[in-house]
């Protein structure tokens, strides 16, 4: 098993990464002073309850935790105020109090969801990351939590650290393809962004998603959760170089939010967000990428390449300019100066415009 | 013009008292690096708004700022999350992003659902309090920001300092006698739990409500925020002493809620609730304050002093035991150990439930 400790400004946590990690749990939570009887709220998906819940149940009740679980629905609707609105109110129900410890059982979706509620929940008390998709290895480092509105996703959050992130890798197993996918494009933004050396392993060691299992996958997750937690540690409120982790996201959540969410995965819209990123890149510092064919090698694991035909490039426009990294209006964008290093740079929207329609005129062909 | 330094283990900020401060916004914020044409988005009430909104409105505009008002409604139902909601989407349409700064206008309601707005919009922006009540010096100091659930008040919220707080007593000349009441119930908390020598001045120069006006109304002001502030320095997360301040807040608190919040005011069920600890007190130490003659001197400036006749023991002391400061379901009161110093102690079911019933029949005789 991987044991890293997770640094922030305002906190320290562990991070155990491994097959039967979640085994740790009853002993983690005795040296977080958490004595037997300590009310403990899981919360996780439709889709992954059936999987996993009653053996972490069991585990934390044989430990004579008093364990209570809360079941949302899978996907990205879950983010929502009436959801959130749910979950208080259940964990109320269940008299929760401050020493109650929340344990997120999921993907990024439970993580955000279940990080706002206990980083609201009497005005925030202690929680426990268990991710169970590759996606999530992202999401549960660095403390953002979450919730959509309907004019914006993550736009009502926090930032909440929690007390461990357990990993348990047996978990990934029944990964659908998508869900993998979906999760590897945020680690390759990780290598793209900060790790030329992870890159090129990367470009060497995963040439289809029939690669990332056992010890590869857990490689990948290794090196992903080392590059963010290292941006986390020198930036831990988003004010300097974790905005760097935005690439490919400007556009990416653009995407998203003008499809609806959930008709392209997050890692899908994020894939075509970096290709973009790369597009204008090239444009803004006139030089060029092409020798890396990375649309060729991400369209190798299936990701989409270009813009959905259907969507209109002002409108996406919009959507970029409303984005949480943008000020008053202008769009604030993660450029690529070199494979492994990027940088924020701010664009007019006539360029951004510009670039965009070029963009889809070209379909994918970067 | 009177100024403070509010510190916390995480904050320094600026509190700034007296007839017209509201005239220092426009400096202030360009202390706090807002250039001109920064978004400011006013949050007030339908009672505040007609008064004073389109002179602060007015203010602000002149210094070339870019300024937004909501306008919520009166009173202790506004901190609901369907207000919360409604709030968050107006900041979004009104394109806030993470420069902007939201000004709490208004009494404890504003400033708990504004602030709770302002911790969670794209994960926290900054906010200036500026209280229109008397009631306010205390929630305007210390960063605690929340909305009510059905199942329990303020269950939702947050710790986020303010930038700081713009106290205009001029702003007070309008508080109709309950509100000044209300307000006052914690000026006297906060005497009865770290200041004897201020509880003296109290006595002897407050001898009605009347009384509060002009530099005595400033001075109470002055002291309760020294007190509020002296005690959030040494504990901003409420592990410790901080707790203290929730003397007469465990019966307060539950009887707002099984009331129905406004049948009483905040400051008349914690003017009961400081009784009710008061008694508890000479029972659990054995012995009196009855010199103090507490009850009458209470009913001189028009507070209840003995429980409806219409509430059962029993649901108090449910409710009780879901307060936030209870452990496990077990309540945590604060009592009096003398005037100016408390402690909090865990008290077992069957006494409370006892002492309540006594003290229900006993009709403020204390």
């Amino acid at each position: 098993m991987i044991e890293r400790t997770i640094e922030t400004a305002t906190k320290r946590y562990p991070l155990l990464l491994g097959d039967g990690a979640a085994r740790v749990l009853p002993s983690l939570l005795r040296s977080l002073s958490c004595p037997p009887g300590t009310k403990l709220f899981i919360v996780t998906d439709d889709t992954v309850a059936p999987l996993y819940l009653d053996e972490v149940r069991a585990l934390l009740a044989a430990a004579e935790y008093d364990v209570y679980a809360y079941v949302i629905p899978s996907g990205e609707a879950a983010k929502s105020f009436d959801h959130y609105y749910a979950c208080q109110t259940a964990a109320l129900q269940c008299g929760l109090d401050r020493r109650s410890v929340i344990i997120a059982l999921g993907g990024g979706v439970v993580g955000d969801l279940a990080g706002f509620v206990a980083a609201t929940y009497m005005r925030g008390i202690r929680y426990i990351q268990m991710p169970t998709t590759l996606l999530a290895h992202d999401s549960a480092v660095g403390g953002k939590v979450a919730i959509n509105h309907p004019l914006g996703k993550n736009m009502i959050g926090a930032f909440h650290q929690p007390e461990a992130v357990v990993y348990d890798t047996s978990f990934l197993r029944t990964l659908p393809e998508r869900e993998l996918r979906s999760g590897f494009a945020e680690v390759i933004k990780h290598a793209l962004i900060r790790d030329r050396r992870f890159y090129d392993w990367l470009r060497a060691e995963i040439k289809t998603l029939a690669d990332l299992r056992g010890e590869k996958l857990a490689y990948c997750i290794e090196k992903g959760i080392d590059i963010k937690a290292s941006v986390v540690r020198e930036d831990e409120k988003e004010t300097g170089v974790r905005a760097h982790l935005n690439f490919g996201h400007t556009l990416g959540h653009a995407l998203e939010s003008e499809l609806g969410y959930g008709a392209l995965t997050h890692g899908e819209a994020v894939a075509v967000g970096m290709l973009f990123a790369v597009f204008v890149s090239e444009r803004f510092y006139g030089r060029s990428f092409a020798e890396h064919r990375l649309a060729d090698w991400f369209a190798g694991y299936g990701f989409p390449v270009s813009l959905p035909t259907t969507v209109q490039t002002p409108r996406l426009l919009e959507k970029m300019k409303g984005d949480k990294k943008a000020y008053a209006g202008t769009v604030r964008m993660v450029l690529l100066c070199e494979i492994g290093d990027v940088e924020v740079v701010e664009l007019e929207d006539d360029n951004l415009l510009t670039w965009l329609d070029e963009f889809a005129r070209q379909g994918g062909k970067g």
